[in-house]
């Protein structure tokens, strides 16, 4: 199975709520991951996106990009969200893509070798939703992995 | 019809997502508001509350104490989330409730009181999710209202 589908997988079996937010693998690269998520799902009064959707969808691309990092390395590990701060710049009134785009090599190795010495080590993610051409949510997330 | 029962239409009605995480208004005083969701709808692969849904049901509680307080004022207004942070201190195993205290008279009086000069005001309220005795979520979210 392609990591596509197995990310996809693990999000509706481990987190059965991303089926009602309509939560699809868009795209994973070794330098992008992006998950996608239908309007009509997440609508408020407003016809836009709930802020609460935005963050859950954010929340779990950078916690995808750590699934499939851990992945290619071979490494299992436990990966929990420990602190994150979101800024809501526009309002979203389309469907929408979260992406989480990779950090350097250097920060990788680094968050790596932690883990490897210690059982235990953090790295920080950003998270871009666009709507249109701008920038609408920028959230940050604080992901802690543990044995 | 109370303000609890209101306040309960208002949440399911303008975002259909509540529904599917379960929320119900536990209580409304003038010094607190509280709402709650299963562990059941929002349940992820370790038995505990998914992040993301702890982050929509604080976010919500926030938002409804500003709904709470601009009714009691007689104030109508668009409330809207600006920024938000959250730390996750511990997990979350059983059917939880999310808790906002209002905050000091003297900052609801500049709130209102710059909502009435400029037709735009905000607030920061902190909003807390407890698991037994011991808190396990703290929110912080910084909410615009608007005309």
């Amino acid at each position: 199975m392609d990591i596509e589908n197995q990310l996809q997988q693990v999000l509706n079996n481990e987190i059965p709520l991303t089926n009602s937010i309509g939560i699809e693998v868009d795209s994973v690269t070794e330098n992008c991951v992006c998950l996608k998520a239908p309007l009509e799902n997440n609508i408020n009064h407003k016809l836009t996106v709930f802020g609460g959707s935005l963050y859950s969808v954010s929340v779990l691309t950078g916690w995808s990009m750590v699934y499939v990092l851990l992945k290619r390395l071979n490494i299992e590990a436990h990966i929990v969200i420990h602190h994150s701060e979101i800024d809501y710049l526009l309002p979203v009134n389309e469907d929408f893509k979260a992406c989480c785009e990779s950090v350097s090599e250097l920060k990788i190795n680094k968050f790596i070798k932690m883990y490897k010495r210690k059982g235990r080590s953090r790295i920080m993610l950003d998270v871009f939703i666009m709507n249109g051409e701008k920038r609408a949510v920028h959230f940050t997330g604080d992901y802690v992995i543990h044995k």
